[in-house]
């Protein structure tokens, strides 16, 4: 049998949001490999470890813990500074699987919600099999994003009647300066609302599936501030923020 | 307690897709309501009642089983046509919920993929409520979708390192005459890419996540040829075919 590595979509706080194709591949794996990002204070490791605790059947599983390199968050050029991070990671990769998976053994990434999203570790690992030195099959689970947590929070289609939905980051959203048609916004560090119309509808979700999900929405003119304050108090509350939003043009 | 209906994605064919969210939506559905959309070609219905069958722990659930109204398929005026079908769809799920679900009672219904992409329960049952007649909550459980399934057969990202993407429709794709950066294709039921550059990347996937499920990627221009055969082929073997792809411009 051939190294296998799975990437196991775990959803994005609600541990109920794993699959039952990610409990069968959490129960295959020998080792879970868990990455600290820095996400200690964010509470993603705790939900990984309930679900280990809660899902997995049979006794044997090794954790492998180890430290994430560092990542520059104020770059001067961002596709550099991300390349770098990801070499960096694909070595310490490597050096992982190498150490801890034996030969036709199973490891598993728990990702945050769904792997094609918003996450490296794809790419990482397609990093370290072009590296050459080990050859693994890697397999992919699906998991709720937090495009549809946010959704689901708020009983809303993401699009009207036939039409498109984009997702972007809040980086692209600034670039861009304005939307075009239904648009999901991740990763905005500072949600500023400049430049957009204040006749959008928007739906805004904090620590979704988690006790503490928040949920607004309205005008954007009319909850812009309060999405602001309300975030701010949050996170300084819980010490960090996960947040996204759907902007909708109204009504034609 | 007050009457509840569940909207739970179930995914995309695997029954495995189904979350552990959704095991807990269902055991507390007292009614499922079972809506024949003329899927039962396409195996849909058969997904659903595997997903009862494994996943229902307790007995006593009602199955209701319903035609669905005749939709235009063709028709003249796209908006037009689609608000007459969800208002006899209104109609209809009125009649279901009144007549079968009591006070208090919970109801359920079982889409396919993620209630939130490409899919009218939500907004039939937000008329129905409109109506006036029956007041109930809505409770949405998000589902994988075939987007995700696309993106997992391929083990990719479905976009490039910090970059948006879109989901749009065949049709839409159509009017816009071209894509602008990463774009998922969905309810396309004649792919000619027409008027598409020959150098993007296509990932193309049909039946995904049932024992059926086809993959092909390559340049558009050539496999662009193949995917139509694969298609024709696969669609005349099995009396039906649902199929997503996603169109990637090439790296800059
Ligand atoms: C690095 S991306 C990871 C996305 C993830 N792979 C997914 O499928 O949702 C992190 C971004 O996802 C969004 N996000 C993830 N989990 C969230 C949650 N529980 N509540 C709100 N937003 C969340 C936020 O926009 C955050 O900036
Ligand atoms: C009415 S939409 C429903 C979408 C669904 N709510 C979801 O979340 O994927 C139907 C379209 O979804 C896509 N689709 C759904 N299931 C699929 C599957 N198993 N394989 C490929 N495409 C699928 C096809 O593009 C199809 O035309």
């Amino acid at each position: 049998m051939r190294t296998t590595i799975h990437l196991i979509g775990i959803g994005t706080g609600n541990p109920e949001h794993l699959t039952l194709q990610g409990i069968r591949a959490l129960n295959a794996a020998d080792v879970v490999f868990a990455l600290d990002k820095g996400e200690a204070k964010s509470g993603l490791n705790a939900v990984r470890r309930t679900i280990c605790e809660r899902y997995r059947e049979r006794p044997g599983l090794r954790f492998v813990e180890a430290p994430d390199p560092e990542r520059d968050r104020r770059p001067d050029d961002y596709g550099v500074a991300v390349d770098d991070w990801h070499a960096a990671r694909a070595g310490l990769y490597e050096d992982l699987i190498a150490t801890h998976l034996g030969e036709g053994e199973q490891g598993a990434f728990l990702v945050w919600g769904d792997p094609a999203l918003y996450d490296s570790t794809l790419r990482i690992l397609d990093r370290v099999r072009a590296r050459g030195r080990l050859d693994f099959d890697v397999s992919v689970v699906p998991g709720i994003t937090s495009v549809q947590a946010l959704a689901a929070g708020h009983r809303i289609p993401l699009h009207r009647i036939g039409e498109p939905v984009r997702i972007t980051t809040g980086r692209r959203l600034r670039e861009a300066g304005g939307i075009d048609g239904a648009t999901v916004v991740m990763l905005d560090g500072d949600p500023r609302f400049e430049g957009l119309a204040p006749d959008l509808a928007i739906y805004w979700g904090a620590y979704l599936g988690t006790p503490d999900e928040l949920l607004l929405s309205g005008r954007l003119g009319d909850v812009a501030d309060e999405i602001r304050r309300l975030r701010r108090e949050a996170r300084a509350r819980h010490g960090w923020i996960m947040d996204i939003y759907l902007l909708m043009p109204p009504e034609a």
